[in-house]
């Protein structure tokens, strides 16, 4: 099975990040550092051409899962969620026990914030996804400001997906005492499988999620990555590339046969069939010729939005190729 | 520095386990497998000699750390802990805003579990640490019963040594509804750098866990590192005896120089100086030959039990010389 169902990236590290890598696992008996002061200030150089920051501006996560967990522990109890997004911001909530409004953004098959500013005032954490998961639109810097200005609580701004357009209101956070942006070394990087991400906020919000975070809660090799793959980020500039270029190469193929992509701001590509039928129906034939995808409709977040999508992640140019010899067959 | 602080295991993984690991690398771009199923099927057999169990029974974690949290924010509410013991059951009590009864278990030198009645009906979550740290006491079978059967709430045995003295209860896990086994990778498999531990209960229990859990809480990596490491644990035994063998021999010079150690049933040894000035001096001569401990006073949980007592991990043979060496100059 091919799978584009799961928006890992789908390329390896580059061979030097495998092979620094490698001289690591040696010394996996040794506990991480704990206090991730190497990866910090990695990370602020990387930071550096939009904001200049300190590690007392950052905290590091066991992957965004964990960090979307611990912000919901601290800032959740009425969680504002925009629909369809990313389905961990709600379950997050639903395992801390908060309350969550859900708020659909899609109109006309075209996503935007749009919230009701009642809601705004009722709750204690908004989410944002920029570039929106599974649609892949991208949020204006200007909306985003709005709904900084207005929301009574905390405003997380979620940037996954940050090197696929380089769009970011990180600089925001000098002045905004109730942003948080957080990022992930998963759809980019590419180290998924060693779960890494981070929260980047005011030293005073940074400190309540440090204060409930386990003391070794990222692994020792994911700390040593973060550092390695930022040392090489010329080399994954390329991907970035080259996944854009395929997934543009796909959405244009897609229209040409008559359905509707969404936009390509990252690593992945929803797909409207239209339809209903035509949608299980084109993920039925899929699956049957050895892909697997993953259908707007198995998702109950998306509240029926989705019904006739389907998301694609972004593989190699001959599996995007099978896709649409497939799908006109 | 030599760090005979934290009790890490000072040994590197054995070259098959390193090579085998490193084959992995080239794969961190994919997420973990999310069911844990190949890890959990490997526990089992491992487990086979002590008890019969399924998947169902098991739930791994982000280290023993992200276990202890999962099972506070689950059972905790009051939290009876003895003291001294391991500092992360009283941390995430406190990082959950839970209520802590602490309860005194070291009398005369010698720690046993000797819980009030009164509190053992109180208490929500019951924890116990087995062999303790940092005394090294083994806490006998029956004790551990009389706790389960005293006990309103759950009771949570931590065996993370268990690999250096082969006792647990995990076998009443069939039986008691109310118990949950703890077992780590850390001490024993050396891979504390890659964060792997697991809890052991009834299929209800462990699907109260797993429904807070985050989806990849455990990293790749740590997933196929617990699988190889079990396929070897032939050759982890010969590190273990001789990890005890390096601190059966250091306890006996301590006491040859006339202080006293703990029973050594671990990767580490706690040695009481007599005094508090001995032991302050100890602390510090040893600090200036190059070698970090971990003195009772610092850690405030020991709520002054443990003043004149300093926690030696056990290191290589030289190193362990090297302290003797110090201690009689």
């Amino acid at each position: 099975m091919i799978d584009l169902a799961i928006a890992d990236l789908k390329f390896p590290p580059p061979g030097i990040v495998i092979r620094e890598l490698m001289r690591e696992i040696s010394k996996i008996n040794y506990y991480p550092s704990g206090d991730y002061l190497e990866i910090k200030q990695a990370f602020c150089d990387y930071l550096r051409p939009d904001v200049s920051l300190g590690p007392e501006n950052l905290v590091f996560g066991n992957g965004l899962d964990e960090i979307i967990d611990l912000v919901t522990r601290v800032w959740g109890g009425v969680n504002l969620i925009p629909a369809p997004t990313f389905s961990q911001y709600s379950m997050a909530a639903a395992r801390s026990g908060h309350r969550e409004i859900s708020s659909n953004m899609l109109h006309q098959g075209k996503y935007d914030l749009d919230f009701d500013e009642a809601d705004l005032r009722k709750a204690s954490l908004v989410w944002i996804c920029n570039p929106n998961n599974p649609t892949g639109d991208l949020i204006s810097r200007k909306k985003i400001e709005q709904v900084i200005n207005s929301a009574r609580g905390m405003v997380a701004v979620d940037e996954c997906y940050y090197e696929y357009t380089e769009k970011t209101v990180v600089d925001l956070i000098k002045d905004c005492e109730n942003l948080i942006v957080l990022r992930s070394f998963s759809k980019n990087f590419g180290i998924a499988g060693l779960r890494l991400g981070v929260a980047i906020s005011s030293p005073k919000n940074i400190m309540k999620i440090e204060r409930i975070r386990q003391p070794f809660n990222v692994n020792r090799l994911a700390e040593k990555a973060g550092v390695i793959v930022l040392r090489h980020k010329n080399e994954y500039k390329k991907i970035w590339q080259r996944v854009l270029k395929i997934g543009k190469k796909f959405a244009a193929e897609i229209k040409r046969i008559g359905y509707r992509p969404f936009p390509v701001n990252a690593n992945f590509v929803l797909v409207d069939f239209l339809d209903e039928t035509k949608a299980s129906e084109a993920y039925l034939k899929l699956k049957e010729g050895g892909i697997k995808t993953y259908p707007g409709w198995s998702e109950e977040d998306f509240q029926g939005s989705l019904n006739q999508h389907i998301r694609f992640a972004i593989g190699a140019e001959r599996d995007m190729n099978l896709v649409v010899k497939i799908l006109k067959s």
